[in-house]
């Protein structure tokens, strides 16, 4: 367990640094964006500098004392939330937010941890490159919390994971010692993958403080079509044309249900939806084409193919830049649409894709033989990664579903375990999945997790109770 | 430092395994692809299941003896070559050679460590996929060396390096504890990447005994080119004009030297070469296309294109399969070619992309120095690897540059370290770079690889002497 920070070691702490490095918490900071946590905090350092990092870890590791890694807050595993142990120290990266070079030529960037992923989108797009890491949290998230968590969202079929994209990471070790390993390279075997030990770990082994990452070039045309498909198995074969007639210019292929068009009707009436009856099952499939092909055209020849097939029953094409962004705005308001009807559990998981179209109804069969509840599945099907949410049935309140709520996410997890699936496809363990992990993962990777945690952090101060149990707890 | 393997000791393990699991070295095994070193064996066991994996591994783990994994044994960097300390157990996983499972549908296949990579990407052919991964070994190097020390090779541009290919392992721990973390899944966020930790651990912190890998579909259409550049800036900015137009069909961009095609005419003379005069610098270019593209047709734009910036004076573009090989023979043939002519010292390096052009003529410059050497350059340039190897002035031998091997060496690796480049882009360290590696490697990086290898492996019997030197000798 680490130990509590005294006004003696804030003292110590404040005299090292330059003054204003640290501040205490604003209002409504710390919480949860689901609302349901308070994080602590005995006060928030704001390093400016790699250097300053390493002061405070250093220092907090020669203390016992906490750390706590803090982005953009978005997170929502609680990998940022500490609401349990003595106060720790948050580090927040919020004025490590330079674009430190980039290098159109090589298609790098090199970004500290502490900017906004719209600002990188930003400076590569003033270069004419692609950073194509994309998510809803996209205006407050860090990247240095999207490589903390590995961050998926929209463009992981083409582009793939955070991971997939950085070349290269400075970070401070639980010791406060630097690792200067931010090479802009793409090929370099010289020993083991510290880069991808840090990518993912959520801040438990170290704080990344800056990062090289990969640029694209940017699709000259890009369109969007949602097509009606008669089922998820139609869904997936409808991929699989669509692989092997358009390769890879196929940046998104997403999945949205008949009751995310309910929702989306419950809650916003006035938004325009493409057809009369909602569909149970369309997808979304976004086209970056360069050169001479026109997406368009594609996404013609594919609608009359997979029609052929039986597998489309209609669909809409965009004609314009306009028309698509109204298609992603549907897709993009099925969350704010489940957060206005309130979920009784919300899982984020993924299943080996063939085995999709089984697990959906089954899911929905096992739920409802706890209660009358409404599934909400959408999602990032090309990379078989579902939210799957559990919503009351229509007319009923959360509240009232409060005593099955665990009864529904250990459905739902078992059923994914049962199908080889994983129970945090993109959002992380934090300290809401902590549990889940320990109960689901490979015992030999748990007991070689927890050999590296003992190893490179032996007093337990990186984000102390995330992703694993704190050493001391696991005996208790 | 590892305890030799007693005649007891083998026979209690000849006894926990199937009769015929342990055998004696066959002539010529162990020695390294370039002669110069010869592998010890106390035995060698050829477990057929994971399990019998795992006995050989724990009895080793529990007696202190080195166990070093064997795939094909075409390793550069003596890798799988322990000349030096007592004999270890060689793990060959040359039974272990399933394909277990091809989910076509899904893009994934597994396969078992000891499967051909050639094998592998034939099972993908026959479910009408792409294993992309291809390097000059392909009908010897078995999958699971591929992984244990992320190989590159040819498609590396498009595809990715062979941690890229990788979903998921099964692994043997180095205290015989078996890892089942066969995934076949695009996203999973559940705990730290062990999977990437394993890939290009060189087999020192466990055996890969099975992968899921990914598959792709399989271009439609490919064709080559081979275009004659004024020098490898032009080459570069080709490569960037190829990126924008043809976007990501472009499955191999390789830089070819006037040394080379001089080596050719020299060693092969029989071997028609695609120009009368040998260009000093040119480039092939392989497209792989989906749907409508016509890769000749994108080719002769990027050749159009490319002369009108200057960038390209002359071409051929392939115009059937059989010339597409063709270009591809004369590529493949410079590895040969070298080894006609005999190597000083061969570097397997990587550069910043935009320092590329600079770096090539200072390392020649720096080298003329030392002695009268030719360099051939090549490689893979859209990945910013070069192969850059000394070579005798022409009419001498390499016997006779024996002297200035050591300082050709420290030349190239040093001019690397200036250009923050790699000294091991594809191959990895092994026995033979492992002392490059504690010179030129991050100190931080360092400290935390002894730690993630003492936790792991604290009798430090997996691989002893590759890539990190062994845990006692840290303090002699």
């Amino acid at each position: 367990m680490t130990q509590p920070a005294t006004a003696a070691f804030l003292d110590r702490l404040a005299a090292a640094l330059p003054s204003g490095t640290l501040r205490s918490r604003r209002p409504g900071e710390l919480e949860d964006p689901r609302g349901r946590y308070h994080g602590q905090a005995a006060v928030i350092a704001c390093p400016g500098r790699v250097e300053e990092v390493s002061t405070v870890v250093r220092m907090c590791h020669e203390a016992g004392v906490g750390v706590v890694p803090l982005g953009g807050g978005t997170g929502l595993v609680l990998g940022q939330v500490a609401y349990d142990g003595p106060a720790p120290v948050i580090l927040s990266l919020e004025r490590m937010t330079a674009i430190r070079a980039v290098y159109a030529s090589e298609n790098v960037i090199i970004a500290e941890a502490g900017a906004i992923l719209t600002d990188v989108q930003a400076a590569a797009a003033e270069a004419n490159r692609l950073f194509p890491l994309s998510l809803a949290s996209e205006g407050s998230c860090r990247i240095g919390g999207n490589l903390a968590t590995n961050a998926g969202g929209l463009n992981v079929l083409r582009y793939g994971n955070a991971r997939d994209l950085c070349l290269g990471l400075e970070a401070v070790m639980p010791d406060g010692s630097i690792w200067h390993g931010l090479k802009r390279l793409r090929k370099d075997n010289t020993g083991y993958d510290l880069r991808n030990l840090l990518i993912g770990a959520e801040g438990t082994l170290g704080v990344i403080t800056a990062a090289s990452l990969r640029l694209f070039p940017r699709p000259d045309h890009a369109a969007a079509a949602v097509f009606v498909v008669s089922s998820p198995q139609a869904a997936l074969e409808l991929l699989a044309m669509a692989q092997a007639m358009i390769g890879d210019g196929i940046s998104a292929f997403e999945l949205m249900s008949g009751m995310g068009f309910a929702f989306l009707s419950e809650t916003m009436p006035d938004l325009r939806q493409p057809f009369e009856t909602p569909p149970e099952w369309c997808v979304l499939i976004d086209l970056g084409l360069s050169g001479v092909s026109d997406p368009e055209e594609r996404l013609s020849a594919l609608f009359e193919a997979g029609s052929a097939a039986g597998l489309v029953s209609d669909g809409v094409l965009s004609q314009n830049e306009v028309q698509r962004q109204a298609f992603w705005a549907l897709r993009e308001n099925i969350p704010e649409a489940n957060r206005r009807i309130g979920s009784i559990s919300s899982h984020d998981i993924s299943i080996p894709l063939s085995r999709i179209p089984e697990f959906i109804p089954e899911g929905i069969e096992r739920l409802g033989k706890i209660a009358d509840i409404r599934v909400n599945c959408f999602g990032h099907l090309g990379d078989g990664n579902l939210h799957y949410n559990a919503f009351p049935a229509k007319g009923r309140s959360r509240a009232e579903y409060e005593n099955v709520r665990g009864a529904v996410k250990a459905c739902v997890h078992d059923l994914v375990a049962e199908y080889d699936g994983s129970i945090s496809a993109e959002h992380g363990v934090g300290r809401l999945k902590m549990e889940d992990l320990e109960r689901y993962g490979d015992p030999v990777k748990l007991a070689t997790m927890r050999a590296i945690k003992a190893a490179l952090d032996p007093k337990g101060i990186m984000n102390p109770g995330a992703v694993l149990r704190q050493i001391d707890d696991q005996f208790e």
